[in-house]
């Protein structure tokens, strides 16, 4: 019986009891992927991803149909100014005003150029393993100060992982499968609503054979948070209640062994979070821990809608990130292709 | 016989005694696709790929080898300030030296955040429809200050490509067959050197049946541009001399109904370009004429190494922009899986 | 009798019966300079501040305590990203938590330096000459497009202002002229109370001998809407109603040959603005027709608590905006020394 | 005899024998200002500009003649991307090309509005007291990271300097003193030619009473590298060679009680520096030890041309920093009126 046992089937009603510091260690230490890849690992969970995975992967293109998972990145995000993270400022160098106008180029060539401001984890991102510390330490045991200075990510920068993210994808619809579709958007939960291991395997259960989940998966969980988003405003979008995963799944997360988990909300895991005066308790477990690529703000609603139709949750997914030397989170634009 | 049964054997040699003027409206009228997909249509070649051709394109994953063709992004790139490009500028808003000290997170969690500003060109980028015009008209026949204003391209912004660029791939090396491998990086054409339509076909028959191209691929054009600039350091890789293609190529980008063409030069075309008095004519031509989606600085090296290693110089391709609304370009980390 | 004979005294209540556009045409050609400082003139009203003006307003340093008239500049300000308006975002690209854990110089050398993003018209700001046009016009008769293309303001950019802006400071404490001082700030007029050229006359004569206007002064109008910001949060501060001046000081604006005008507000004027369906019609006037400088977002209320105790409202006022080459405004940090 | 008085008449020439490190620390320890203040002081030598020193330096505005001394903040400026300190980006979020075609507003009114990107170190600047450390501590015996951590200075941000920086400013062009004016720039210094206390005396007893320096006073020296600059291009001026400080005037800096220094270079003191592996010692004893404001890359020939011919070498000087919150530098346009 290993420590992981253990936590597996923590009890979510255990948590109010319990001491936020000391169920933290014990997921921590539990789910620990410290050394596993070896001391020099910069890559963590992405270690799950092999070519053979891929090669597999690719076979559930089925249709060749296409799906961006990204938001439209621009001000009208939900991005509110907290943390200093504001929305993507875009402005032009060029544009075609000027070109009527004339811009000096030679035999009636004109040109548009842009530029943009913003925070790496503005919209639709993963977060790197340097995004997240637990108590002074980044992932693989390393001191937090020797990994992330004001020069970026040293060591674990997510320029690491440019060339892994690709492979088969999975997606666990709990909003469906859990929520009732008041709004026409397939499915709501509540803010605030804990996601644990238990609904997570019903979910898989519930949604057949294509939801299976094991290593290497990139899994994929929509909770409908960003569908009421577009119903109702970004309101408390970034930052505010939100349904998410339960601190309780830290043990499924590592058991599964797979390689990244993305979700529709802001910020992955369940908030309020479920201990009275935590902030991302369940990040502090798996990023600088178990070495878990994190996704948020992914827009999954239409890929969502396609697999409720067609029965089918599995499909090849890339989701590179743009390769921001020593960024602790970077811009991506999922593509999954059924 | 056509316009374009014109113009796609172009003679390069008769460029000399051309007009430039004539030559560009030339190729511009025999290549158009204006009106091609209806006056409403905003994705110009990207029209090629449907979700036939992707499904049969993932077929060309055997191994499950992903390569990721985005350079780094950072300020040790290529950009010199020239048109007030300058490099990302990366910066941290939390650090892990100040994580170490403590942030006022509770039970010692730690965080790190980053920021970034730069020009949407200034890297691996897909240039928008909207980023060249041709006498004051943007793609599918709009006048230029009606697409793109300091608002961005309000028509052909880079977001309505976010969900198509997924297909097969074709890497034409010609640095590899046209250059002297002198230096240990597989091959390198000379700046100036321009490739024309007779180079592309020599290539294809060269390496044989898996670099056949037609309707909907994304060709990769790798001249050994950027391994000399790896080798002697960037100095005018940004805007100076580069091999490139020649504008008598137009029609046979034109013919192919390729849905993409991208390069490892910073400016695709051949530089200085074959006019005396012109710029980027072949962008003249292509971009606001044709509708092509052109890829730039995008890093095929290893790619082509393997290309050149297993004979294999077809696999299937993801290069999905980041979607940022009424971008005229933008950043991309392409992944190309053989 | 002039046009502006006409309208120096307009009845504020006849604006209900007026037709907007004809009433700021009027006034736009009333109030025009164009031409008045000869065709290539870019400073516009600066023209009235010269030497001998600096010279006498040195004399009204008496105690030599300066004010500083900035607010601060940080993600706390009054921008909601509206018009793609951010708070400056602050990021560092080195820290002291870097360098006491060690920066790689020499002999215990350590350093931090920074960087920042943001509007030119976020906070403290002078409004450029190319801030506003009316009709395609922009100051001294220039077409719009032909001064501001996305390259900046080719002519009449802030940079022209660099040298100039030193000379006699006046407050207008209208705030505490006709607003009750019901919360301790020294009083605040309503939002959307318009302030008319009697009120500022009846201003000048309750404040005294030291509050006259004349040419080349520098003009601050406290209205105490910034102070209820204080109070209040900023909440619609940045583009929201607000007391400001009324379009009917047009002609006070240009009778008294003043050289600038600032005030505590986001926008000057009176908002809403005075006709249903206008947007920031004073600024239409005054700006391209009358090429007057207008300051906007002062933090007039440090210095008016001491006018009010000294019973002295003139002073030196320094306000040399950074000069950003081709901006259309610029940040400030006024500084008034009495 | 106090440690001061050991060290204001060092030898420049016994560097060569010393010890870096030992020397300083000696002057650190002579020059220090630690504590002078008060334990919660965060102004450092700005203490010494009072309201009384400010009338008196009213005095000094003769003529009305205002000279700016910023350089322009655009891309043609200094910084080449080392630190990663480019130079400022400014965008359009409006412009005048888009205003002849209509930007939706009511009326005619038409609109333009900016943005810029920059280093707070770009250009024209003031460094402020928490941008050096000297090992690992700050301003007033403080430890550096318990000063400027990712969300910047807490405690000596340059928006404590925002109301202070107006008095006496005097010129010591030391370009012109020391230097041949072969170029009809007024005389330049030599790229590695360091200024000591004597050639400080010198220069003072040469330009005549109207320069002599005390208490309060703000130091302007000239060394011409600037007008090199302009007649040879950048070329090396951000962080490469320069005339500038000998590490040797600290005691002068400090027995002088100046409130400030600034110069036309971009690092104040010598470069290379007098010691062989050494960075900007001189910065490391006056900034942490001292706290004294240091400015850098001032346009000051203009007022060197006119000090000169007028042999007044005394003004009104205001150089108020833009008061972003938490900088270690900032921005400004210094404004001197003689």
């Amino acid at each position: 019986m290993t420590a992981l046992d253990d936590i597996i089937d923590l009890d979510p009603l255990a948590l109010d009891r319990a001491d936020p510091e000391s169920v933290i260690a014990a997921l921590a230490q539990a789910c620990s992927n410290t050394g596993r890849w070896g001391e020099s690992d910069v890559l963590g969970t992405l270690n799950h991803i092999d070519d053979d995975l891929r090669a597999r992967a690719a076979w559930l293109v089925r249709r060749g149909r296409a799906f961006s998972l990204s938001l439209p990145f621009d001000m009208n995000g939900p991005q509110n100014g907290w943390r200093r993270r504001t929305n993507p400022v875009h402005t032009m160098l060029d544009t075609g005003t000027d070109a009527e106008r004339g811009q000096g180029f030679p035999h009636g060539l004109g040109g548009a150029d842009d530029v943009v401001a913003m925070p790496l984890q503005c919209s639709t991102q993963w977060d790197g393993l340097g995004h997240i510390f637990d108590h002074g330490m980044a992932y693989n045991g390393r001191r937090a100060g020797d990994v992330v200075t004001s020069a970026g990510d040293q060591v674990t920068g997510i320029e690491t992982a440019a060339a892994h993210i690709a492979g088969r994808g999975v997606l666990l619809d709990l909003g469906r499968f859990l929520g009732e579709d008041t709004h026409g958007t397939g499915g709501e939960l509540e803010d605030g609503f804990a996601i644990t291991t238990a609904h997570l395997r019903e979910c898989i259960e519930a949604q057949g054979s294509t939801s299976q989940v094991g290593p290497g998966d990139i899994v994929l969980v929509r909770t409908g948070r960003l569908a009421r988003a577009r119903r109702e405003g970004w309101g408390q979008y970034a930052g505010g209640p939100a349904p998410g995963l339960s601190i309780t799944t830290a043990g499924w997360l590592r058991r599964t062994d797979i390689a990244a988990i993305a979700t529709d909300t802001w910020g992955f895991e369940v908030r309020p979070n479920e201990f009275d005066d935590s902030f991302q308790p369940l990040h502090q477990v798996v990023i600088p821990n178990m070495g878990l690529y994190v996704g948020e703000m992914w827009n999954l609603d239409d890929l969502a809608a396609d697999c409720a139709e067609d029965g089918i949750f599995e499909f090849w997914l890339t989701a590179a990130p743009i390769p921001f030397t020593g960024a602790v989170g970077a811009p991506v634009n999922p593509l999954a292709v059924k």
